[in-house]
């Protein structure tokens, strides 16, 4: 059915009774008017090409098992399960395959997509604690096709060892800057590149650090230009984001 | 002086002994070394053949005055001051030629460059009473070299308004969603638009709105992905972050 | 006796020495003079054919058992206990027959009631995750003597959800509106409805979503009218105000 | 034009072809197609018989009296002006006869509706100060067709007060309970009476009141049943509310 | 040794080489120069005749039982032990003869001393959930020697139960009123009352009730006259204080 | 009228038909019942012989000539306004004879009254800059019939100045403690006095001192017993409380 | 008088009847004993050699004059004024000759001492808008005795400002880092350096800067290990640390 | 390698070719250049002969122990590593031997150095509950090479139990002041010494302490000059800066 539309679609294309922009908006806006949840997933797969999402928190093992399965029997190749405990990893890998990271909470059901984005996307973070969440954007920008440079515990306190990567931070197309406590890397590396700059506060640190207010309040008073902030802990909006930039332009 | 060395290095790479990423790689650094403040503007100038930024809160007409005639002699080509008043910038207009602009505190001296971006940043607000930070925002924008969209007064209470608009939604490159009060025009339109949002939380607003921290920590909240936020009224960062993701991979 | 004074006004009543109105005033009246806790109840349970409420949060399984024999041997026949886990319930039933909701915490003893009142309530939420005090508010309001429509994961990332059913929206007598996150949600419906929406904040979400503040300052800001808003979580008092104005003028 | 649709709707209303409710539904549809701002308006207007509203804050007198006049000349009988200082209040009066409410901040261009709603909206607050925000709420509610009872400076600090107008609240069909400092009026009156409440927080006290804050967690935490809360200061918010609760199934 | 310097002290007294007066002051100055902490409570109980007190908080039970039995060999006839669990409670019985109350969480070791204040303590609570911290305020009263009169579960919703008890209240020496959630008991019962009121926040409540900050700025922002307050959930605190307001004037 | 009530009373108390605790009850139930805001000060005129209070803040000068007119009209002595400026001051004092105190913002109408109470209250401040609320608690507490001890300027970082006065703060009834910045004056000398310490934070400060927050936590958190807090530079509220304290057993 | 006592305490220790420790400890315990204010400082500054500091806001000029001369009457060579405005400086001036730099607030009356510290304090900011609260610093701590090097405008931004000057910071006996926004100066700085760190907070920014608190918690949460804070905009209190930091083991 | 290029500076020096003052900077200088991280802890080890500090929270005890043997085997003398529990303390102790203080959480392993700082570092406390906390400080200090007095329970409600103790405090080169509650210790403290005084707030306390917040809000506005302030429950940090102030000028 969605099939034959979307056919029908592409034929007028082909034949050029439809320029390529008209029908891209067309698929875009499809969701607008009828379709219900599992269309609009179903579109954009095929409109970018890249990962669908399964928000694992608060799902039973069961329940990820099942849309994970409609989503591949759709076609889809790249599945991406964030925010999922070890445990339920494991209860979901005897239902269906799965590639589980412990470091970011990720399980990827199919094929890591070959990267196809303008340039690279470079996380960042201030400590080894901050990890976790850099994990999770480092792979969710892996699962929405870009390739990924990691670059972990250049926290400011220690500048030589930021310094010492200059190169990378220059030659990013798109930079994740996660960190907890003060939250300084972001403004530091801002000042330092010239791509745009996403900043993730963590929640890591105790005090007045607040679980992540601290840094969350520094990234916004960033006193460099280019950088944005997301949720604390959230690595996965920042890879989002930083993917849909670093795919722009990019059909 | 520093002329030379940049003739240098144009040379080397126009004889083939330096590559251009090289050679782009070696200017991004310089400031890096022995460089003052004065020359990673010119430098940046050079390299991005976008607009200065004059900070203007906190200046003397003087002072910018000063400043902007030292970037005109310098050679560049469209000067962008921000945060100025009505008055400042009468007073700075006696000095300079400057055309301002009340409806965002911004001032431009010399002429707007042609947009040269990927396609059209879009700048939407959920009041007229944002109207201010979007201005600053969007006149920031084209003062980067990019062409701008404006929609406001949009907010999600009148919903139609929005929808009446959805083209210019999906078409745009970055879109800049400036809102007060509860702020929910950020995910309303990360929902609609497949490019990436920028969120500018507003002060405005009265009450419990507490100067912006309520749209603050709704656009941090954001159920739609691919949504950053900056500072309250913070026009200017989302509009240089934005001219950013709209010139990626344009040299 | 307080029998005899309840009859007493009826045949009053009932001989046109006393109108109803008159007698409906004093019986609102009486808990103020010299009534006990139990008496209030009574009042409010003849008064208004509804269902009598246990907060359940805190008490053991064995005062709830007691509260709620005494209150069916005062014929009452619906009996709505809240805030009740699992386990609790789980002991209660073994004193007396229960129907426990797992999904709102909510336990039943009786009969729900037919319901009486103008219109639907609609119970609208954000994500899945709010579903929980959803249900909390859906069978309070049914306990009540209401019919409730639920409307359920129409969060405003995702528009075409929401416009699918605004005819439900349109047609509600009252609507609840209960969001975590950004808790957008109550602007956008009230903005697509004439009818009141009572704004239920959840306390879902992560970061700075802290705890439902964000949602909460969001719903108090809403640039819709029409919206009021209740405690963090708080789907019961929702529904009790959405009761009330489902029943406004009828006796 | 838009003239004629809607006379040929309700030609098909007379004629049978169309029920009542069919046509209610489009009409209230209708914003979500096409129309632009003044058309929603319009429609509302049509629908409820009741008063336009605009909002004073932020706008100038010229700007108030263009709009008033546009409305006036769609045939809007009562135009109800919020947030209006004197000053500006005074110069629409001399480009539109204005009746001016300096306690309150409120304008009304053309009559006073007659009342057509359920029952009285009462409007209660604690003490004498408060009554800007009280004024507010009752001008609002009685431009939108409701009759008003005042009952000011009742603070729970002075029980009698209260208490000696207890009728007023046992037969209120919607209270608006306005309170600064500890706010406890909401929770008082609540408990007294059986119908909706709704809490208007104000921004009265000082220190530890925090310009409303004090107030707006007192009344979200009401111990009494059927209070719903707006913004701080938000007058007008409560009495839209009130209204709407006042006429519900009334077309 | 101390009771050497006492005992001269009293002596002095005795024959008229000291006032009353000047050797009360003498023993209030003695912690002042030369003692250690025990010396202290020593005098204070030689001082008031009243119970000593031992903060359990985080204390082991051996700590606990030894403290209590060096206050015991002191002459110490009346030991308070605040903040400790029925657990400890437990383990400290077994060296030490201990009355436990659970509710409270207060274990007292000795005798209850024959109430000596000019009047009674009320202590009121808005709910039952508030009784733990009121039976540490009144276990606490009783062992400092006051009667003490409980009136509990006389919330603002339901003014009826609190006016039914107006007597009690208004015969009170001091009032300790203690309430979670909006906290405006205080306010009401310091409107009806013409002694002091102590007003003790509790953490009861949930959502935007913030652990007691709804409840103590409530009561800090009381519009009655003559109340006070002090830490949340600190019943000690206030029964401290009441009982010197309720001992002021007697040696 | 009242008079004659109040007469026929004291006459059944005087043939011995009615008790003085009786009479005494009676009094202060009245406002209760039926009577209005003047009856009941009136009532507690006669009952404690003490100042009327009239709030100043938002009142205009003619409200409070005309308010003080009424009360010296119906024998009252003393009449204290506090919360007022000096310009209001001067204006009310061509209307009635007035004797104002800029310090404390406070004007007494009548003649002080004779001290009545059992013992001094002593004022304390940590700073001069302090002075201002200090003075408010001072000029209260002498209007209600106390006698006062200043002490001012003896904030914790210079010990020795509060050292040097330790007789004063052991032989006080009650002690005022008024402190901003750190507050840290209350725990002093609530560990150096044995009588109750009623703990005024002032918003004086800079910076972290947030308007009266870290002296508010800091006095609410005090290590010493004894101590309980009002609201931030509400020194009348203490001076009421204290004055309440130091009549306790007083007819 | 408290010079002859002081002088005999000096030939106590010249004839070796008292150690220079002895001697140092018991000027140190005068003000504990009974001691006014002005004889504290008097032996502050006889112990110090070092500037006498009045804290200028709130006093008027007359009593800032007065007390400015009986510090010179004392021989107090170096006077120090904090937190002087120009209009006051300027009376100020009339009465006594007086150096005022209107940068910094700071008022000198007499000379500025010569250097007397271990080393170099190092005063650096984020950018030129701290320059005010870095002035309090510097001039403070010149007014102390110390040598003083200023780095302002080394925002972490803009990274190679600061390692240009990265043997200032090597060299320096302490450093004062101000800087307000997110405040990241104070962490990259400590990283830098390997001398104590204390780090000024200012107000400067907008949004959610939240007047400081922002900086304010980046500092406190600091990564780099020496680095402690001060309250927001204390320029003087980190000078004055500072100096007790470069005098340390100088008598 | 390394230790090449330290040799030939070192003869360098030797020779006269190279100042020590020279050397020294190099020293400091290098992890600038192109020093890894393990580099620069060698170089502090060598440059400062004090322990070096493992971060145990979040590590496991492989790690832990690892990182030490690795230290030992470069020649580290004392090995600090803090927050660690009991349990991980154990499992590190069977692979290298380890000192473990469980009150503080500190493990050393190797010696605790001789000190040679200038004088002593004294550590105080509020209350026993607060000895955690100062544990942490006063084995740090050891760690790092200072003599540490310790004087703990010496809140400021008990003032004769501080001035007991005024000769330690007047006599110590730095104090570490650990405080939860109102945190007035540091104020205190600050008034009584003329050395730099380090504030630590606690998270010691209940209710509006806030986890400490009371505590850090008193001490950044302490009215005591020479008072810094740290993280909630950061004695480690304190710690180290109480170190590098002892060791000012001793290279």
């Amino acid at each position: 059915m969605e099939k034959k539309e979307i056919k029908m679609l592409l034929e007028q294309v082909a034949t050029g009774k439809l320029s390529v922009e008209g029908a891209t908006l067309k698929l875009k806006e499809a969701p607008f008017e009828d379709l219900g949840f599992a269309k609009l997933d179903y579109h954009r797969s095929l409109r970018q090409g890249i990962a669908e999402v399964i928000y694992g928190a608060g799902k039973t093992p069961e329940q990820i098992s099942t849309i994970a399965r409609a989503m591949q029997e759709h076609g889809q190749k790249t599945i991406l399960i964030t925010r999922m405990d070890a445990d339920v990893a494991n209860s979901v890998g005897k239902n269906i395959k799965l590639k589980y990271f412990d470091m970011g909470g990720i399980g990827i059901v199919g094929e890591m997509p070959i990267p196809d984005g303008r340039g690279k996307i470079l996380v960042a973070t201030g400590g080894t604690s901050d990890m976790h969440v850099a994990e999770e954007a480092a792979l969710t920008a892996e699962a929405l096709g870009n390739e990924v440079t990691r670059l972990y515990d250049v926290g400011v306190a220690g500048l030589h060892r930021l310094l010492a990567n200059k190169d990378d931070i220059m030659n990013a197309s798109v930079i994740i800057a996660v960190a907890g406590m003060e939250g300084a890397l972001a403004s530091v590396i801002g000042g330092l590149s010239s791509c745009p700059v996403l900043a993730v506060p963590t929640s890591v640190g105790y005090g007045a650090s607040f679980s992540g207010i601290s840094a969350l309040l520094s990234m916004l008073n960033s006193c460099a230009s280019g950088v944005s902030v997301v949720n604390i802990d959230n690595g996965f909006g920042a890879a989002y984001q930083a993917s849909m930039i670093n795919h722009v332009g990019i059909v």
